[in-house]
């Protein structure tokens, strides 16, 4: 049986991969009277005097809530909010099992902004944070930015931040590894939706040297015809010689090349036209954009790509999972920037420099220590300051 | 230590009633290629060409959105979503532990009927089902009626239908004790909210002789100035007479009497001025409108009541649990009023001739029977047809 198989027939026998359970007694009459009418109204009274106590006295304080739309589940693009939660249960198991969140599933069956925004800010009452997934750009971007304006609980949508993180650290790994700075870097990150922009955002706030944005139309430069408004504000950014051209044209001379974009798209002789050593993550799933042998081949010093089976998998459950854990822990009302880098540096910090080598550039996603190093850095940023006797409920 | 101090002490060390888990292993990377990526997408295809497939792939067929607003919270009032939240953790543990129900609590930040009802609608693909709680009347009825035209799976309202099920089982119990038809009896529902307007319907439908309505301004008959639309159908269908006047005056000569209000409301002489052995249930929590020793003394010859420390408790567990496990597995669409009927009918006829009593004529909250028995009645209801071999999940 090949995994499409099996997973058909796992998935109709676990009749769902997620369940809520019960934390709390009612079999007896005692029991009932504490659990629920009359004692319950005790809490609820304490929450409506002081409404922080709904982080103690509910499930508030660890619980997540995975949003879709079901417009771009994993590459299969838009297959309604039903069909896409097979997926949003799955990540509902990882955020359960790396980072100990309580995480829940909830399907949008609508495809505008005004709406999804309306029903996901009307329901965070009811939760810790907010973890967006699978929604197509350029829709995601504006849900993302109105939700973080509208709530008071960290919002972060993982195709855009996750995948930042991780391939920022992964990034960290390969110029330690090969002795460069970023700030010499020259970039060409090929894929201008949620994941490549938000690469592009993160690298650049690190100190990039510059980038080159790629679409399915070649580089994004400022002027270009036709471009939405998401990447209008890319292009003004980035691309600071204003390079016109196909992705091939854009890779020539380039110290790295990121690829979120399409199986296949590049070829040895590309790689071969970047400066020497390039470095090369080519993360497009299930097929990269170029085979790590192929790339090796044609002269890459680094290659990262985000299959299982390959050395470097660049895997958002490295970020996601200790991101929340440290937020929820630290009581975070956002997201921000130094938190983001904090997981970055945590995660690139795990690799000593003995163990660095052109295989090993970022820990595996099953390594233990990640999940842990990760929450008690964001839960530091999101602090302010470094935390004396920081315990995290991991 | 009181129940309410237990309860404060109690809901701080559980950090939460319920918790999300995992039921998928993700432990190894076969593992996670067949829960998450890239075997998932094969379920998520097949939910796409066949979306009633989410019924078996997820857990939408076992899962139910426990929804409020917050707005009548217990005997608590308006005291909004996050203060609500214990109570719906304490619904959903009720849920899982007497039904096998998965049950998950969302609050929304609204009062309005639009937004309500279009938050709720839009997650309508993530569950089995919607069970609203303690929503203020009128705006819950209408929030239920616009749910059940737009929505595809079963919205349940279990201030008005559970307590409208469980309060007609326990009529059945007293009238067969003393020996008494519906069609016979003349009834007074003190309470015009959700409960005692769904209670009135419910049993009108049930061929009840007569009944008048009364709110805080006494008797409803039409054309009473003032009335909300829903007051106004009520008066239509109901008190044919079209009498007047304050609760007392109603109850005059009545043979049940239904309080669904407030503490201490009814007198002994007010039970006195009633039939002869009239039957009371006297439901407000916690404090009843007439204590039981009071209304017996003034000639009741069945009393029951809301609380657990007195005979014939009238507690809407004995319902919902059961009437969602029925509507689960039957993949209903919707809750019917022959759905009710079944489940009212269940309960009531668990208790044998040689066993009812005047303190026995309604089963006790913990009897275990009742929700398989309830679930059963309810699924065969949905079906249309006596089923053979029926088997229920719990």
């Amino acid at each position: 049986m090949d995994y499409n198989e099996r997973a058909m027939v796992l998935h109709r026998e676990w009749q769902g991969k997620i369940e809520v359970t019960a934390r709390a007694a009612v079999d007896t009459k005692e029991a009932l009277s504490v659990a629920y009418t009359p004692g319950v109204a005790e809490p609820c009274l304490a929450i409506q005097r002081e409404p922080a106590l709904s982080f103690s006295l509910t499930r508030r304080w660890n619980l997540v809530a995975v949003v879709t739309d079901g417009t771009a589940v994993l590459g299969l693009g838009d297959i309604g909010p039903e069909a896409g939660m097979p997926v949003m249960e799955g990540k509902c198991v990882l955020f359960k099992a790396f980072g100990g969140v309580d995480a829940f599933p909830l399907c949008i069956r609508s495809h505008d902004v005004d709406e999804i925004v309306n029903t996901v800010a009307l329901l965070a009452g009811s939760f810790g944070g907010i973890n967006l997934e699978d929604i197509s750009a350029p829709r995601c971007f504006e849900i993302e930015r109105r939700l973080k304006a509208r709530c008071d609980i960290p919002i972060f949508h993982d195709d855009q931040h996750g995948t930042a993180i991780v391939t920022a650290a992964a990034m960290l790994g390969a110029l330690r590894l090969t002795g460069r700075t970023l700030a010499e870097q020259s970039a060409v990150v090929c894929g201008a939706g949620a994941a490549g922009i938000a690469v592009t955002r993160l690298l650049m706030g690190m100190g990039l040297g510059s980038v080159i944005l790629c679409d399915r139309q070649g580089a994004i430069y400022e002027g270009r015809p036709g471009l939405t408004a998401e990447k209008a504000r890319m292009a003004a950014l980035s691309n600071r010689e204003g390079r016109r051209g196909t992705l091939a044209d854009a890779m020539k001379g380039a110290d790295v090349f990121i690829g979120v974009s399409g199986p296949g798209i590049v070829t040895g002789e590309m790689i071969k036209s970047m400066k020497p050593n390039p470095i090369v993550f080519a993360m497009s799933n299930p097929t990269p954009e170029i085979w790590p042998a192929e790339a090796l081949k044609a002269g890459a010093s680094v290659v990262g790509t985000g299959r299982s089976d390959f050395p470097n998998q660049i895997n958002n459950v490295l970020a996601f999972p200790g991101v929340f854990r440290g937020a929820l822990d630290a009581r975070a009302k956002d997201i921000t920037d130094e938190m983001k880098l904090a997981a970055v540096h945590a995660i690139a910090g795990l690799i000593s420099d003995e163990e660095l080598s052109a295989d090993y550039i970022i820990p595996e996603p099953f390594d233990k220590r990640v999940a842990p190093a990760v929450a008690k850095a964001v839960f530091t940023a999101a602090k302010g300051a470094a935390m004396e006797g920081f315990t995290s409920s991991l």
